[in-house]
């Protein structure tokens, strides 16, 4: 009898396997009922990790999770994992996700949409009564924005063995609350074990935040890795002076020469196509008085780069660049690295299933990179994963008006259905690396 | 015997003229006393216009202008004018004066010195019992620094009627006191008609607030006139965007930008020596996130030129570059000048007097020019008027370490006994303009 249940389930999955769709306005309307958690008067969400708020949003999800059919767990950090039976179901699942805490000023799509993705997708195999081989998980990550508490994706990060959870737990939001005190008062502080049970795949639905699938007028990015980035903040020390009584030639003008550095950064960017990038995007100015010269400027600087060599090359250039540039300009300046991802390429045949998983479905597609950090990079350092990118419009995000096309979030979604749909049926045996 | 006595003094005048020097240690002293008053750990004064440290600092003025024999009276802005009878009283006076209000982080001489300079021109004529011609008058101008109420030079732009009194008594500060309470507040609104009686010439001595006179190892300064300056406020709109996901060629980084025209500031200075001068002072960037591309930068510049053709060609110049530069980026620029103060060239003949008298005086004197606003820069526009600078160490000033060599204020208050002197003792019949 079960065997028999099985093997229809294997065919009812073989023949629907073209045909098989999500429901893309079921999926708009879990979206939009998930955004008026902390909505804001501009469209967007303000849905902070660990807050009232986000238990909220918490809430809504398990309720969907279980009306999905699916068993919930959560572990010490709060990472919520939404479990459906395989046939199988000692196999180590496959899983999807993304997270549900937004910025300040958020959009409703960032993190929100590979959760109801994931939802969505188990919605549509319960619909057509396919059971797959390997179970199927959906998980919310804690924290991945990082906008309340650091470090960002905190809940990838301790799953996957990054973070020591006291750590974690003894970081502090502005107020000086606690993220294990927060954990408990939202009642999300869980006891299955941190890290247990690894995917034997990992998916995540994203919209692109960028504007490169808009330009390119494609549907969908295939995700082939994300970039290295390395971080720094930077101090120029010069000298005050008044900016009246002070020739030219006797200054020692700390914007002047941070200026410059903005310059040298976006240069050392341009010089590693087409991944490079430079970015300064805090620049603070001492002491900041309309007639006096900057004795000191604070600022960070943010370089990427999609292979570590190339990384490494803008590192030492930037680092060669700016000291000739402190000798030049009869400054100082002192420059720490405060971060360091080394670029991580996703797994090569993941990304192949979401490639041709795409043009199956009659989806224009094209190789992207991620720019940004996700809780897809942390998971893949312990099981194989790819992402799928849709676009959003104008490419912004982390904003309120960020915004995606109904038709593309169906469009990712379904391309998740049959790439997870694809994995868990795969015989177990199949070593993916 | 009124005549009689005239002549002696003429006669004693002229005799003591090559010998009469100022008590360097009394300067000294009355410098430290009066810095006593708001000081601060780091050995620099916190005196705020028209505070209570501020009254305190006013009242010891006048205890010592009283003390040197002088009447007192006070404007409806605060002035104080402090007077010493000449033989023929009816003359308008020889007025010298400064200011004592200082910055948050102030030192102990910006200001300050050339007040205590005058009084100890005062306490020297007592001391020989000389008196002369026309009458002599030591003024404290109210809220040179403009730190807590703007706009700066209250005082002695009130007296030229650059300002309506009723607009500056009705100025607040960032608590929302008025200048018209404060002033009551402290016992400093007079009943001294505002403007009323105009002086045949104005002197004042002042640390340079720059770092010229150290550089060339001068003691004196002869001041020829202060730079005009154009300020601005600038806008620089971009699109902020996800450092990560969107590559170099799809950005419009508002810094990236705003940095190089930090630069072309600083170029269009150069292009206009030696007296033209370039600063960005303030700037602050939007959102101010380390990945994310700035949206929005604000920034303010400051040109400065000795002549007002130098200083048009500079506005021009800055205006065509700024637009160059927003089409060339991509971006939207800003500009709205907030502050015109034409070139103000000296008196020829006072200049002259204080060049020659450095040089009787034995002491190395050279031109230069004011590149910072004082009350001198408002006197000049009604009546023949000139500036005597002393060094003060590396240039430094508006600074807690702000610090001037004894012997170099006490030239510098010599300089000015004697130039004074030679004004107040000229008939009054000699027109100076």
């Amino acid at each position: 009898m079960g065997n028999t249940q099985a093997s229809r389930c294997d065919d009812t999955s073989a023949r629907a396997g073209e045909a098989l769709r999500i429901d893309g306005s079921r999926l708009w309307d879990s979206l939009m009922r998930l955004a008026e958690i902390g909505a804001t008067p501009k469209g967007g969400v303000c849905r902070l990790a660990l807050t009232e708020l986000d238990r909220q949003g918490r809430d809504f999800f398990v309720r969907e999770a279980k009306a999905a059919g699916c068993t919930v767990r959560i572990d010490a950090i709060g990472n919520i994992f939404a479990r459906r039976a395989g046939r199988n179901d000692s196999l180590p699942p496959v899983m999807t996700g993304s997270h549900i805490d937004t910025q300040p000023t958020g959009g409703k799509f960032d993190g929100n949409y590979g959760v109801l993705a994931g939802i969505e997708v188990l919605r549509t195999l319960n619909d057509h009564g396919i059971v797959t081989h390997a179970p199927l998980e959906v998980v919310v990550w804690t924290n991945e924005e990082g906008s309340r508490f650091v470090p960002v994706m905190m809940g990838s990060g301790a799953y996957i063995g990054e973070f020591e959870l006291a750590g974690l737990l003894a970081q502090t939001d502005r107020d000086g609350i606690l993220v294990g005190e927060a954990l408990k008062a939202i009642g999300y502080e869980g006891s299955a074990p941190l890290g247990e049970g690894k995917p034997r795949a990992y998916f995540e639905a994203h919209i692109e935040q960028g504007p490169v699938l808009e330009a390119n007028e494609t549907t969908i990015g295939v995700v082939t890795g994300a970039l290295g980035q390395r971080w720094y903040d930077v101090t120029v020390t010069g000298m005050e002076a008044h900016a009246g009584p002070t020739p030219m030639a006797l200054r020692k003008d700390a914007l002047l020469a941070a200026a410059e550095l903005v310059g040298i950064v976006n240069r050392i960017a341009l010089d590693h196509p087409p991944h490079g990038r430079g970015t300064v995007g805090c620049l603070s100015v001492h002491p900041d008085s309309r007639n006096v010269i900057p004795g000191r400027v604070s600022m960070t600087v943010d370089l990427r780069a999609s292979d570590d060599g190339r990384l490494s090359a803008m590192h030492d250039d930037f680092l060669t660049r700016t000291q000739e540039l402190a000798t030049r300009h009869g400054v100082s300046i002192d420059v720490r690295q405060v971060v360091y991802f080394p670029p991580q390429p996703f797994d090569t045949d993941l990304v192949h299933a979401v490639r041709t998983g795409a043009a199956a479905l009659g989806l224009s597609e094209m190789d992207v990179i991620s720019g940004a950090g996700h809780d897809a990079v942390y998971l893949a350092r312990v099981a194989p994963t790819a992402m799928i990118f849709v676009p959003c419009k104008d490419g912004i995000s982390h904003n309120e008006i960020e915004d995606a096309k109904p038709q593309h979030l169906e469009a990712g979604a379904n391309v998740l259905l049959h790439a997870m749909l694809d994995v868990a049926n795969q015989p177990s045996s199949t070593s993916r690396r």
